[in-house]
């Protein structure tokens, strides 16, 4: 293992003090240290490869140039991963590290803390805190110590800004395309969990209908587990009524999969006898089913992106609280057919 | 935003000086602080919720507490966050924070290294370095100048130390299962990509049936995009021979996905005219598929954990170097069947 070339080693090289070496190569000012010292100095440091030392920087400036991300269950959220690189990418852009904490999912109010508190402990100059199943939190106290930003939920104490997806308008988006495409009895196949997603795209589909003058009939509403499985039990119990819906809006791509196997089980086709369209733009489901999944995309990348933009103003002083929804736009893909013979009056 | 308790305020309020208040929290050896002074600080210390400053004791310990994961294109891997989630919490468990570079798939070996740079400029204690398309890697000179391991390929010069699933011994125990099952006309529905995984997975799929004495029968092997629609096609001009296999196994779930449904477009079921194996246990396509599919699991946590524990050896100075491979273990669910009437005699 080599070791790195230190301070020291630079000074020994040009024969002059450890401190004239530190002078120069941090430009510090009302020092005299004459021209030719400081060439020979930057020439030896050169050539000897020698990197400053970040963290002895770092005590000097009272910062560390590192952001801290701490996620609920990295492995449980589809897409996480998009989170985090969007967070990433955006950290490199402004030569930030991003140090990730991973709080498992069943951690109390005090685990958390801790969590916080290790990254405070490493003096990061932000913490982006990322939560996957409220709407709002009260995060620990210690987190407005420093800048900081709430991925997926609002502060309820409004210190903390945070970025959420637009859960309400991407479900109304794609309800709306299902009525442009002739669609009248649309269904909704729900998740039984009690989550925002679950609640917002509730809402957008039932303020889509009403706000194109149709009536939400309760039994288009198809509640089951948020999975395949979940999605063949409910599609199965609405494809099985006297009057079948003509398309299913689907709480998630997860339930489209189950969706899309209950219409095949019934020799039905997508989307020539039922429209689909999913939520999430989950790979491998949505370009994997046959055909291609219409769906609505989660703006994970984004979110992490925007988290850390929202980090620099704070630390550069210029950012206010401010509670952000991203949108989720949908993607067209090969499961949203018109309606062949448009039934014309009203149709409930 | 409150502005963090610092070492002269804990000076200030018990009275004091710095000095002291350092020598008593960091127990300094061979001071002379009285008792009822040290009982002091430490009270003031507490009530005031001091923490120490973890730059300030990394610059005299030599050590940041501190590793660092660099990955390529964290988001394109399928679970890719089981191995960030595998090395944080094992991280964490070693009171190290881990920090994240994502090095784009496209990166040259000059940003490769700046991107090894970054990390040590941050004084990590050891670098993680994962990779997903190669059997061996140059990794940058830089990677051997702290303790490191790599994840996904081996060290071409055999200096870093390494972890990668054992693709081969996985797909051979998945044919295994098959053949146990009295299958003898087995396919491979293969990935046309050149990579490790595709390598060791078909080669796993041709030993095991030598094994067993079945003839490999190159009309039974179809190369596709390893994706869902060329799983779709490989399984289709297979399903469409005169004598079909009754046995497929797959490159991956994702092909796995579009092998149900070309069984499923010829009226046959899986398992009752097909089995199928898959490969990765890639959620939501494992567990979601109609009926589960059986397949083999990647361990990517595992992995994950293990670099993180070959690091700890290192900084420890008990690390040697090894090449380890894990195991990919088959994940039985509902996708393999008995053949109905096992043919007697060698069936080629």
């Amino acid at each position: 293992m080599r070791s790195r070339v230190r301070l020291k080693d630079v000074a020994a090289e040009a024969g002059v003090s450890v401190t004239t070496v530190s002078h120069v190569l941090n430009e510090t000012p009302h020092t005299r240290i004459n021209e030719q010292t400081r060439q020979r100095v930057l020439a030896v440091a050169a050539e000897m490869d020698y990197r400053p030392n970040r963290i002895a920087r770092s005590l000097r400036t009272q910062s560390s140039g590192m952001i801290g991300l701490l996620t609920e269950e990295i492995a449980t959220t589809p897409h996480a991963g998009r989170i985090i690189l969007g967070a990433q990418e955006t950290a490199s852009k402004h030569h930030l590290t991003l140090a990730i904490i991973n709080s498992a999912l069943q951690a109390d109010a005090d685990e958390r803390r801790d969590d916080v508190i290790a990254l405070l402990d490493r003096q990061v100059d932000g913490i982006i805190y990322a939560t996957v199943f409220h709407d709002v939190v009260t995060p620990p106290d210690e987190l407005s110590s420093v800048p900081s930003v709430l991925i997926g939920a609002k502060d309820r104490a409004r210190r903390v800004s945070s970025v959420e997806p637009d859960e309400f308008r991407g479900a109304f988006a794609a309800v709306e395309a299902l009525i442009a495409a002739g669609h009248r009895r649309i269904a909704h196949v729900a998740s039984v969990e009690d989550v925002p997603a679950n609640r917002g795209r509730r809402q957008g589909y039932r303020t889509a209908l009403s706000a194109h003058g149709i009536p939400v009939h309760e039994d288009l509403i198809a509640e089951a587990e948020g999975e395949a499985g979940g999605g063949f039990l409910a599609a199965s119990r609405l494809l099985d009524q006297r009057e079948p819906p003509t398309a299913i809006f689907c709480y998630n791509d997860r339930m489209a999969m189950g969706v899309y196997r209950a219409v095949a089980d019934r020799g039905l086709r997508v989307p020539e006898d039922v429209s689909v369209i999913g939520f999430d733009n989950q790979e491998p489901i949505a370009s994997g089913l046959f055909p291609g999944l219409t769906t609505v995309s989660l703006p994970h990348y984004e979110m992490g992106a925007w988290a850390v933009e929202q980090l620099v103003d704070q630390i550069s002083g210029t950012g206010a609280y401010v509670a952000h929804r991203l949108e989720c736009p949908l993607v067209h893909r090969s499961s949203v057919a018109h309606v062949p013979m448009p039934p014309s009056g009203s149709i409930t």
